[in-house]
């Protein structure tokens, strides 16, 4: 088991996931990152091991709580106990009201939001046990707007934001950090470049600035902690 | 079937469902009120057909696809097609993040929120059919708020929160209102003067006035809708 | 002296503030008009008597606390206390921060939020004395958001919408409602008309609907006071 | 004249302001800190100093458009042109609406809000030209929150906030950060220990802490600005 500091990143992919991954690897963090299946996991591990960090692929179902339970059970016994948890899954599903079945609104509020509510149900005992951690949401524009044709996206990213508030008026007092960040744009992923190939780069946000973000949050001193705040691009409309 | 309007309560009992029964029976609707069980409504059904209005009790599952989809038909056949919606099924669950089964958790979303999409399912493709219609949602203090220990109502309510901006800027433009309405404090009835029997009447809300508020919502005018308000007594700490 | 109730529309002009003096006027209230000149406040007279109303015009200007005082004591003299104060003025003024003069910049506040202050300390001591009231302001879309180009208009609605909220912490228990109205759209009025003659009526708020509203929120009861509500167009986007 | 960056700190005292002008002395840039005396300036010039930074003196009344282009005058002359600017002024007055005196109430709107606006006009018209600079404005509880007996400071403090917004939009896409923080607690300062002896240090917002994330504020990316965030003590109700 690695004596570095763990960091779990439940959501990782070749965007902001990723990303997020290598901002705390490379702070020495042992970094375990989960997604449905580990195929791209590969990658970012072997990218992260190449300048010397620990980032180790862990499977996981975040709307599912055995898997959930499983996956954190593997971080424990292979990296230890996590003091950073990061929900960073989520599911983009567009649709009129008339148009989405019971189950697809149901998954997207299960990925959205549920996954986060089982994944912190795994790492508050301990950070509750030690007085300290760090929880990082990943919001969205429809964190604070249900628009049409984004019901699924918009219930699910409210809900989140209502488990960050409660989160934080819980275990604030207790020394754990818990912030919600609302990301109002369109990331710099390599999906979103595939989409939007006419966008230029400086008006999609970059992996990186988010990260260092998140990575910000974490370093700020419990006597001035951030519950939320917002991220986009200067050229955004908003 | 009755030649009156029809209004459908999904989420009625002695408190709140039951006085704005009452008040669209008063205005000549002929009225579906649904539970879990009809047990509870037979007193209002009598109440109504007291005063020769008409109230039908349907049994439904607001978190079932199926007992919902039967309830409706059932308002389909025996009263006719809904011209308006209320949601007010709810469930208040407290208990800190680490007290919650997700079941709970699960469960408390299904009745705050998704048993609302499953409605507006119902009566959406009639009223996009004649280009009117009126959909209202009852949110709550936990609408806006997460608290410590309201994790579970909290999620529901921001959800049903995002559902209704996002039927509202569907729905709108096709002629269906969508409000939704923040009640932020303690409603009188029966189980709130049982459990806080200290309470003087006036610091409490009451279902008349607040049924009062939804009767007014339906007969707004399209050039001057209203999407949200919230409802306080004169004497509540906000 | 008249024995009717009193109520008071600062800021009247041939659009919203005419229409809530005849919906006022038409449950009769005895209704003093403000506006900086009484010119425009005479055809409203008229068109009031011819029902058998009472609007009575008074010459005030907002933003100057003499004229504000003279203007009430003129009411009480002529038609009794009053028992309803509805802030209605404003100033639209667009520009850029590069392009305001700090003098534009204070007046816009003044005239959106200042005389709101100075209207409510002429009223608000006999309401206190008698545990009754209604104080209806007027917002607007920029009461929520700071547009570019909208600095000057939101500093003063954001102003109006904080000062509402203190006065509703600070009066409500002492019996006098205080709401605050955000009007999100354009208002069918003569100027509006004027400036865009291509938008269909239907697509604009009606002055009439919106003053239904306004005599809503008066009839509120106690146990169930609204705060905030928004009024607009169903064909608005927002 | 000073080859560092200039940063100019409008509002300065042993607290906030003079924690702020340090951070940014540290980091090498020319600071200009301006408060009505300078008589409190003195000591942080002296501290300054004493580890090798630049801390500039400036006597500024922030709600008098002629001593703010003095101000500003001075610091152009003396250091440079200015690439960060930070309000921090302020006036904390409480009372009932009864109680405020339209003057004060006015003041205490151009010293939370007025100033902002005249000391941006002194820095935006080089920054546009730069395509490049920081602004970040203090904001506090009161900023979402009229309170009762707040009115005086939330009318100012909701008008920074909507000055914020306006400001954003107009200005981010042209390369300026604009920022507003919401401090929400007390912050830690010899004023503060004055009055409320009995609070633990942990229990107050660090100054220190404050500034820091000021500080990462202004090293953020152009491509993940933030607009709003919060600060508070984890220990903090809310």
């Amino acid at each position: 088991m690695s004596e570095a500091k763990v960091a779990v990143v439940l959501g990782v992919g070749p965007g902001l996931g990723g990303a997020i991954v290598r901002r705390f690897a490379r702070e020495n963090f042992a970094v375990a990152m989960m997604a449905r299946s580990e195929d791209m996991l590969k990658p970012i591990q072997k990218e992260v091991e190449q300048f010397g960090g620990v980032a180790l692929p862990v499977s996981a179902d975040a709307t599912n709580l055995n898997s959930v339970i499983d996956a954190f059970a593997q971080v424990k016994e292979k990296l230890g106990t996590p003091e950073v948890f990061i929900y960073n899954a989520g599911a983009f599903l567009m649709g009129g009201i008339l148009e989405l079945t019971p189950e697809q609104f149901e998954n997207s509020w299960k990925i959205n939001c549920l996954g986060a509510f089982l994944g912190v149900q795994q790492v508050l005992p301990a950070m509750v046990e030690h007085g300290s951690g760090t929880i990082l949401l990943t919001g969205a524009t429809a964190s604070l707007r249900g628009g049409a044709r984004f019901a699924a996206l918009a219930v699910g990213k409210f809900g989140l934001r209502a488990l960050a508030q409660s989160l934080a008026r819980e275990f604030w007092p207790q020394g754990i950090h818990v912030a919600h960040i609302i990301i109002d744009g369109l990331i710099n992923t390599p999906r979103v470049q595939a989409m939007a190939p006419e966008r230029e780069v400086h008006t999609l946000l970059s992996t990186e600035a988010i990260a260092q973000t998140y990575w910000q949050l974490y370093l700020q001193e419990p006597t001035a902690w951030t519950l939320e705040l917002d991220l986009r691009p200067a050229l955004e409309k908003f």
